[in-house]
C-alpha cells in the first residue's frame, strides 16, 4: 500500500518518532486511512521512510495504545474502526428521479442490456493483446491509424460517406465532435449557426460557449426548412438529414439538393449529424448527405447509439483544409482519444460483429417500434406516431387537447418517463404538440405496459 | 455484413435492376467495397432491400460477368481484385522521426513495456462483468461516483490530497482538465494566468486557446519564483511543486507558504500540476500544497505516468464553488469520460495492484537514473544531473559550451533522442542551459550505450 506521511528532517522539539506519530494520528482522524484498512508492515515503512524499523514498530504500538490502530498475530496492524466522523462528509447524489422511472421510454438511449458484452469483451481484449507498446504513448491526437482506416471503410460501405482516413477525427462522441468544431469554426471568423428546430438537446449551449450565435430554424416533413435559412450572415446549418430529431423526418431529395446549393452559394459549411443513421427499418436506404459534396459537409456520428453512450467513441469526417483546423483544436482538448478503446472498436468493425450487432438491434428496434403502435392501437391511447420508422425513437402527436407538459408530468408521477416536445423547443412561440417516445431501452412487454397506463392517465 | 446501396423507387428507365448494378459498381470502383470482401447472401440482401431474391441473383451474375464480382460455389460472391485505383488514395503518414529513434531519451514518458497489461486487463474485464446497463448510458459528467470515492481515497492517502468526491472531476488526462478549467476560469472573468518558464509544454497554447493571456514567471532551484508573481492582475498561477519540469526543483516550504499567501491575498487560484508526484525516489514524501489550502487550490493528476498516456484519465480536485461550474463545462466538452475505462480504474485501486504497479514502477525509475549517472561519469559525458532525483526525466546540465539545440539534433542524427531546454522555454531571452533527458521508456543498458555514444559527439 502507498501512504503519504509528511516526515521532515529532525528538528528540536519534533524527532521524527513524534512526527510520525501524529502523521498516522490525523491520517487515521481524518480518514485519509480507513477503519480496517490495512497498514505496511513495519519494516516495508521504515524502508520507505528512511527510519528505523524499531521506530516504527513502537509507533505502532504507542498508536494501538491510543486505539487508532489494532494489532493482531499473523493479520499485522489495521486501522481500528474508531467512531471518529470523517472530515469531509460527502451526501449521497441526489438519485430520486431515476429511482421514481419504472418504465424507461426516454428517447435517445439504445438497448443497454442489449449492449454486445461479449463482442466488445473480445475486441478489447483482442485489442489490448495485439497492442505495440508504442500503442501506448500519447496517441495520435486525429485518432489511431488503424481505426481511421477500419471506420473510414465502414461508413462508405454502410452510410455512404467519402471517408479517407486522412479527413476522419476520432473524437469522445458527437459533443467532443461538435465542441472541438464550433471552437475552430469560430477561430476560423464564424459568428452564427443555424441549427433545426425542434432538435437534439445540447446543441446550442455547446455552440454559445464557443462564442457562436445560434439561429433556430423549423423544420417540415420534408426536414429542415432551407428557405428560411438567410442568404447572409450565417456560416454554418447542423442538421439531421438521415431521421430528424424529434420529428422523425428524413430529408426529402429537393431539400437535400437545396441546403447543399445554399451552402454553395453563401460558403456555408453543412454539418450532418449522422445519430442514427443505421438504424431504417423500412428497407430503403438513405446515403448521408456528405457523399454528395464532401467538400462542403462535415459528418458526424457516433458509437453511443450502435453500441452505448459509455463507450464515448465518435468519429468526424470534413473538408481537407477545415480538417487540418480541427486536429491541433482536438489536441488542445484532450491531447486524443483512449488508444485501447479506439484499437477495440476497430477490431469490433473487422471481425464483423460490429454489423451483426447492428444488424440484431435494428430488428429488435424494429419490434419495439411495431410493438408501441400496437399499444397505441389496442389502449385507445389518444397519440399518433409520427415520422419515418427509424432508430429509437418517435415523436407522438397527441389526439386530445393536453399540454405535453401536462402528460408528461402526469405520466412521470406514476414512473413513466418520457420527454415533452418543449424540452427540444429553442423557440418559446413554438405551438407545442406531442410528446417524444423512446423505445429503444423497454421490452415489448413494458411498453404495452406503460401504454396502457398512459392511456387511462390521458382519459381521465 | 451491413452495406448502403442508393436504391429508389423504380421509374421509366431506372428499374431496380439498373440501379442495383450501377450502385454495386460504383460501391466497387470506389473503394468502398474492398477486394476480396464478401457480399451478402442473395436472400439477405433482396430481403434488405425489400426486392426479389431472383433480381439480387441477376446483378450478381451480371457483375460477376463484367469481371466485378467472383463467384465461387461454396464460398459466396466476393468482389475481385480488379486492378483499379480507389478513388481517394491516402498516403501513409508521415513517421519519419519514429524510424529514427534508437535509443529514446525523450521525456515525459513512463515505461511503456512496463505497462502492466495483465493488471489492467484483470481491472477492464472486472469492471466490464460487474458493470449495470445502467453504466452503459451517458457518464455522469463528473466522473463515475465510484471512481470519484475510490480516487478520493487514494489521493488523500497517497498525496495528502483533501479530496472530497463531491468536489473530484474526472477528465481525459491532465490535458482536458486544463482545458476545462482554463474555459471555467475566463468564464468566471479570468484574464491573465502565470505558468512557470522553463515549463512542461501545451500549457499556453491550452490557456490561449480559451481566451487568457499568459505570463511566463521564472523558476530557481526552490521552485517558481513568486515573489515575481504580480500582486496585480494575475488570476492563477499554473505550478509544479512536487516535481518542477524540467529543473527537478521540489518547491521548498516558504515558497509554499509564500505561493498560497499571495494566493489568498489577491484572490488568485493556484493551479497544482501533480504530474509525476508519485516517483520520488529518496524517501522523503512531499505532501501536495492543496492539502495546506483546499479552498485555493486545484489539484491535478493523471493515469499518464502512473500507467500509460494512452489511457487518458485523469483528474482535478477544486474548492467546491469552482467545482460546481467545471462540471457543466466537462458536459459541453465531451459529455463525461468514458465509464468502463473509469470503472477499470476504480477496480485497478481497489485490489491494490495500481499500489504494487507505482511501487514497482518506482524502483525501475530510480536504477534508470542511477544508470544514467553512472554513464555519465563512466563515459565522461559532459553533462551534470540536475534537481531531486524524483520522476521520469531530469535537467541534465552541460558542462561544455555546445548549445543544447546542436547538441540535440547532433544526438539525433546518431539516433539518440531527447530534448533541448529551449523547447520548454517561454522567454526567448532566456539564457538556454541544458537539455531534457528521459529515462521512462528505456533499459539501463540503452542508457549506458545512448551516453557512451554521446559522449563521443559532445568531445568532437
Amino acid at each position: 500500500m502507498e501512504l503519504f506521511l509528511p516526515i521532515e528532517p529532525p528538528r528540536p522539539g519534533r524527532p521524527r518518532r513524534v512526527q510520525l506519530e501524529s502523521a498516522l494520528r490525523d491520517a487515521v482522524r481524518t480518514g485519509r486511512l480507513a477503519a480496517g484498512q490495512r497498514l505496511p508492515a513495519s519494516r516495508v515503512l521504515a524502508e520507505d521512510l528512511g527510519v528505523s524499523r524499531r521506530l516504527v514498530v513502537e509507533v505502532y504500538t504507542q498508536l494501538t495504545a491510543e486505539g487508532y490502530l489494532i494489532s493482531r498475530t499473523g493479520s499485522g496492524t489495521r486501522v481500528s474502526d474508531l467512531p471518529l466522523p470523517p472530515v469531509t462528509t460527502a451526501p449521497a447524489p441526489p438519485r430520486t428521479f431515476e429511482r421514481a422511472v419504472r418504465w424507461d421510454l426516454r428517447p435517445g438511449l439504445p438497448t443497454l442490456s442489449g449492449f454486445p458484452r461479449r463482442f466488445w469483451k473480445r475486441a478489447w481484449t483482442a485489442a489490448m493483446d495485439a497492442a505495440a507498446d508504442s500503442d501506448l504513448e500519447y496517441p495520435d491526437p486525429a485518432g489511431h491509424p488503424r481505426l481511421r482506416r477500419v471506420l473510414a471503410g465502414y461508413l462508405g460501405r454502410v452510410r455512404g460517406v467519402d471517408a479517407d482516413p486522412q479527413r476522419l477525427l476520432i473524437c469522445a462522441g458527437f459533443t467532443q465532435g461538435l465542441h472541438v468544431l464550433a471552437h475552430t469554426l469560430r477561430a476560423r471568423g464564424a459568428r452564427t449557426v443555424a441549427i433545426e428546430d425542434p432538435g437534439l438537446p445540447h446543441r446550442a449551449p455547446i455552440l454559445r460557449q464557443a462564442g457562436l450565435t445560434v439561429l433556430p430554424v423549423p423544420v417540415d416533413a420534408d426536414g429542415v426548412l432551407v428557405d428560411q435559412l438567410p442568404e447572409r450572415g450565417v456560416d454554418a446549418v447542423l442538421t439531421t438529414p438521415a431521421h430528424q430529431f424529434p420529428t422523425g423526418a428524413i430529408m426529402a431529395p429537393a431539400r437535400r439538393e437545396a441546403v447543399l446549393a445554399w451552402a454553395g452559394r453563401c460558403g456555408a459549411v453543412v454539418v450532418e449529424d449522422d445519430y442514427d443513421g443505421e438504424f431504417r427499418f423500412d428497407r430503403r436506404a438513405v446515403g448521408c448527405l456528405q457523399g454528395r459534396a464532401p467538400d462542403r459537409v462535415v459528418y458526424l456520428g457516433s458509437a453511443s447509439k450502435t453500441l452505448a453512450p459509455a463507450v464515448r467513441l465518435g468519429w468526424m469526417v470534413s473538408p481537407a483544409e477545415l480538417h487540418a483546423e480541427l486536429v491541433p483544436n482536438k489536441f488542445l482538448a484532450d491531447h486524443g482519444s483512449p488508444a485501447i478503446d479506439q484499437l477495440a472498436l476497430a477490431h469490433l468493425i473487422e471481425v464483423g460483429d460490429y454489423d451483426r450487432h447492428i444488424r440484431a438491434a435494428r430488428n429488435r428496434y424494429r419490434s419495439a417500434r411495431q410493438a408501441l403502435e400496437q399499444a397505441i392501437a389496442r389502449h385507445n391511447a389518444p397519440l399518433r406516431l409520427v415520422g419515418t420508422p427509424a432508430g429509437v425513437q418517435t415523436l407522438a402527436a397527441q389526439l386530445d387537447d393536453t399540454h405535453p407538459d401536462q402528460l408528461t408530468a402526469r405520466a412521470r408521477a406514476v414512473g413513466i418517463a418520457f420527454d415533452s416536445i418543449t424540452r427540444y423547443q429553442l423557440n418559446p412561440d413554438a405551438n407545442p404538440h406531442g410528446v417524444v417516445i423512446g423505445y429503444g431501452n423497454i421490452s415489448p412487454h413494458a411498453i404495452d405496459e406503460a401504454i396502457a397506463l398512459l392511456a387511462t392517465l390521458t382519459f381521465r
